[in-house]
């Protein structure tokens, strides 16, 4: 969801076309075949002619279509209702395509939690496909694989076919085919009740790096299928479905939490996984890893929302729409509603979410999508909610659920969400008829593969196997430049008191001294409605270290909004308490999403008074006024991150600090204004 | 549920009183207690005064009691409407004696699934206690377990307390308590923000072997508590709730499904068990497994329903009378259901539906106690379902998920099922109004600690520690010759085709060849009622082994129920279908509970038409009535399992086997009947 058009076309040209086509040519071959809701709605618009060709296929026996959760959510990640929703949805897109309801299911990044068999039943789903690791989890070997499982939650049932590792990776990394026959051959009896499964990515056959010519041009997806179809008398190709019909269950499992090895490598803590790597490093060169991996188990797919706050963030602004769907749904049905659902179940595809070897969570175009979908959904379910046309509402609740309160602002035009216990920090700010959130930013963190970077060559480093997983190559130069790692959450409206010589470089380098204590630390709050506005205040009594000595400050920040305006008015007021004289520079920091641009660019302006920044995709502009003209440091921030290609410096911010040279005496106030506007802001 | 009275007797003695008596001579020394809902309520029965002296200690805020689900389930083995009902029910039990409700519970064996803290929270659970190797599975570092987390499910919050197993090895039992002080020295800060969580069972303080000597009588625990007091100036004990509102979590975590590391190596299959021991020694000798432990993690709790199909049929019989409840549940409240839900909670606790270093699933009495509240429960739903006295019902269902349907038939008197794809066997037999399964047996299987036995020694091995997962004895004379493991699942009604020559010592000790194949191959089936009796049809054609080649063979058994009759009549008929003479010994088996005794006791008996057994506990007597009269091999079953105390042999069935020397020539029709009749099944 948000992927570019020109990365969808490629990867039809280059994969699910011509694998389509070479399978069309080997009608003895049978797959199961899945598209994700987000493909299968672009196919249907652009490639309609594939999925006819699909459907024929399907007629034929030759293709056995899999439903899915319809946007591609990790579904532990997702309310039960919303994994039905989605599952439901999709399966009845494809029974109107395919004239049936297909059974069997994809589960996305193949990510399992034992609980999901009852939604998964509720959704009437029948059988899925698990990575072989699973089972090994759960203490079984790879000889006792061959076939599928039962397992059940609540009693109710699911059918488990375990994915073979090995078959993922020889095919079609395999230098030949023969290679893969033998291994099938290793593997065959004469009674023939062996089943083997390979389930995988289909961009692996054509759109991952260097195997369009591989697969394709070198022919090597025509000649698997042909070996298959020579070696008929003791390879037999089955759909799921009739695998069952003819086969009892190899037994009864429960699987743990899991997913693929990588991804749980992924899930650790940065600092862990340098330790895991060297465990199954450590067992592969002895040579027994084979026998132990079952036991050599990585981190737990969820932490991936505790390794990237924004990731929490987004995770929680979901689960908050999905409250509000779910609560509405019993009052109001009918087209509006379900295209809220829609809205919101796009919003839940897992990309966004996460990051491993692409780029997810890194790409700023995925979480926009998001965002988009997120508000636009709840545009829809509070326009249900309210009959006036202008309201303001608030809320008080533990929002990104980390046992402190957020205040949460809705408006029809603007959503600001503010976090009183971090620093008072604004991390939100939604221009809801425009579905943007203008504070959509990535914070720079280490990453588990950031130590390979300094040792890498600019070239190509070209691995000895293909597989994606063992191929890392820079991108681009000076990457180790980049390599800074931010000490406080990027959010907006942070408190800076640094020395008065600071640089904007040193600031940006995060080589300064910072002299108070308002950026991570709590602001107390209050809150205040009048006639037809509604103010925050947030205070905090903190210290300001002047030449050694901590000295108390009084920082009062006042956002106000009015009703049905585009507009937040945010007033500073400084008081030092102490009985010395304080100089210092102070400002206040904003992070603006990457596609929010303006003003001169990086660099420093004095003496302004009015910053205009725009939203080119939109045309959404923000226009920043201060009331006491003040100096701006504007500087991008980018983070290094790795994808399928290698690593990449990706813009995440612009960063606005506007500051002042603040001088002043025991019990002096300093005070100043702020108005943020945004223009625009109701056209759609 | 279902302990011996002296036993629970012996651990007040022993254990509950005098660590009160000792707690309450150190006022400064605070706790969170929690006792299961099985002991309080057998506390309040037996010793009340000890409630009301913890009440005095509640309200001196040096005990804080905690809640559970009422009757110890793993809580995943059960539905998500019973953890909230068991939690509920027993949170205000505790409320009515101690004046508060929890927030806080104890986890029944700390078995943790992420999708917990949502029925958690719907039960009013604010926090709860959880081993650290959850929290190191999950990529975290032994120092950064010095605190609380928070965790979420759909947004629902739980604050999770990390328990230190060094603190859970080291009390009580470190040689030196100073060994302790001189641990919590190395942890503590000026600032004092660390907190380290002792969590554990009341039982290692006295019952556990030797205990009661080391921690009263020699004073370990007066000692512990002394010193913790003398060393007031830098160790503040603290209860979870001080602490929570004076200290910020140290951030958001998720945590994999996961145990403690013993009970998920016991979840592992038999086989798979040495693997993993010599990966956890590797790691202990090269001194490394502190780093690696999170990593290195063993099986999956719910597999114990795998490990052991007994704990599965008893699991799935207890999601059948949970499922009748919450059916009935919406029509109809009141006393009557409320006393059903208590039966069922209490048929939940868990010890029965595993096995690991207590015997567990392995005593008949802990089996015995979970049938008899599922059957007693069950009784109570029938009841209120059927408006007339006599009745008779039948399902056809998947009722253990793997895959087969199984007929289960209901009567007010018995109920009675079948599993047509294992044999036509017969593996439940309720006596209802008794709330007696007679046929609750276990299976002898290879278990991971077996290959230990025969190189034990029969005197005590003492091992350097105390802690009970290090020690390990012999405790009776003789224990190889019992490991015998069965090749088919023990239930009843199992049909044996016999060399004629076998004996009664072959035949018990699987020293025997089985010419049929009747015992685990599927039975075709049907049903028909006539008027107020039901029949079930059994049918196979099978095969017998004769002079090495194989014969087909016709086998129909019919059981036959008459409403409102403890009776039931089977009727088998064998015909040979082969064109040669078949000369066998046939006979079909039983395997009764071991508390259901009779007969002439072990042995042979020649030319019986008729077989008393009784049930003495409950005077409940069973006749079985051969129509033709017929020979009787009677033997008991034994396991061989381990408990804290060392291994231990165990009757867990009596086998019965009628059977005739057969000779019939082709087409020939070998017919006989039986009968069994319960006596006393109506008397409670």
């Amino acid at each position: 969801m948000g992927n570019f058009e020109e990365v969808l076309e490629k990867a039809y040209q280059e994969s699910y076309l011509p694998f389509i086509e070479v399978l069309q040519s080997h009608p003895q071959i049978k797959v199961s075949l899945h598209y994700s809701g987000v493909l299968y709605d672009w196919l249907e618009k652009t490639h309609p002619d594939l999925l006819e060709r699909v459907a024929k296929m399907v007629v034929l026996g030759q293709i056995e279509p899999l439903t899915g959760a319809y946007y591609e959510p990790i579904l532990p990640f997702i309310p039960d209702s919303d994994k039905i929703g989605q599952i439901e949805s999709f399966s009845l897109r494809l029974q109107e395509r395919f004239g049936r309801r297909p059974r069997g299911m994809w589960l996305a990044e193949r990510v399992w939690e034992p609980d999901l068999p009852k939604p998964l039943a509720q959704a009437g789903i029948d059988y899925t496909f698990i990575d072989d690791i699973h089972f090994k989890a759960a203490g079984l070997r790879e000889e006792e694989l061959l076939g599928y499982y039962l397992t059940e939650e609540e009693g109710y049932l699911l059918k488990l076919f375990p994915i073979s590792r090995k078959l993922r990776y020889l095919i079609p990394f395999a230098p030949k085919v023969q290679e893969v026959i033998d291994y099938l051959r290793s593997l065959a009896t004469p009674s023939g009740e062996r089943l083997i499964v390979l389930g995988d990515d289909g961009e692996k056959f054509g759109l991952w790096p260097e195997t369009y010519e591989w697969v394709y041009q070198n022919g090597w997806l025509n000649d698997f299928f042909t070996a298959l179809e020579e070696n008929r008398d003791w390879i037999r190709m089955w759909s799921s479905e009739e695998w069952m019909r003819e086969n009892e269950s190899l037994g009864r499992v429960y699987l743990p939490t899991s997913a693929y090895q990588e991804m749980a490598e992924w899930a650790l803590p940065a600092k862990s996984i340098p330790l895991y790597e060297e465990l199954i490093t450590r067992f592969k060169n002895g040579g027994e890893l084979e026998w132990f991996e079952g036991f050599l188990r990585g981190g737990f797919h969820r932490n991936f929302l505790v390794k990237y706050p924004e990731a929490n963030l987004m995770h929680k602004r979901m689960l908050r729409v999905s409250e509000k769907i779910a609560r509405l749904s019993d009052e109001h049905g009918g087209l509006l509603m379900d295209e809220a659902k829609r809205l919101l179940y796009q919003a839940q595809c897992n990309c966004a979410y996460w990051h491993g070897i692409f780029g997810g969570l890194y790409l700023p175009h995925l979480r926009r999508a998001v965002y988009n979908r997120l508000i636009e959904a709840e545009l829809i379910t509070d326009e249900l909610s309210h009959t006036k046309a202008h309201w303001l509402d608030k809320e008080i609740a533990d929002f990104d659920r980390d046992g402190n309160p957020e205040i949460l602002i809705d408006s029809p035009v603007i959503n600001l969400y503010l976090a009183p216990h971090r620093g008072g920090s604004l991390f939100e700010l939604d221009c809801r008829k425009r579905g943007l959130n203008l504070l959509d930013v990535l914070t720079r963190r280490e990453e588990g593969y950031h130590r390979e970077i300094p040792s890498l060559k600019e070239e190509e480093t070209q691995l000895e196997t293909k597989s994606i997983h063992e191929r890392i190559k820079t991108k681009e130069e000076n990457l180790e430049e980049c390599l800074i790692f931010d000490r406080y959450h990027r959010a907006s409206l942070i408190d800076h008191f640094l020395p008065p010589q600071t640089t904007l470089r040193e600031f940006s380098q995060l080589e300064y001294e910072e002299l108070g204590d308002f950026i991570s630390e709590p602001y107390a709050h209050t809150m205040n409605r009048e006639g037809n506005s509604f103010s925050v205040v947030l205070v905090r009594t903190g210290k300001v270290k002047i030449q050694g000595v901590d000295l108390p400050l009084l920082l009062k920040k006042r956002l106000k909004l009015v009703e049905g305006e585009a507009l937040v008015e945010i007033g500073y007021e400084l008081l030092n308490l102490s009985s010395m004289p304080i100089e210092a520079l102070f400002g206040f920091e904003f992070n603006l999403s990457p596609q929010i641009r303006g003003g001169e660019g990086p660099g420093e302006s004095k003496d302004i008074d009015l910053l205009k920044m725009e939203d080119k995709e939109s045309g959404l502009r923000v226009y920043f006024r201060l009331e006491q003209p003040g100096s701006l440091w504007q500087f991008p921030i980018f983070t290094v991150s790795q994808s399928e290609k290698g690593f990449e410096r990706i813009l995440q911010a612009n960063n606005l600090f506007f500051h002042w040279h603040i001088s002043f005496r025991p019990n002096e106030l300093w005070k100043t204004n702020l108005t943020i506007e945004i223009a625009n802001a109701y056209s759609f």
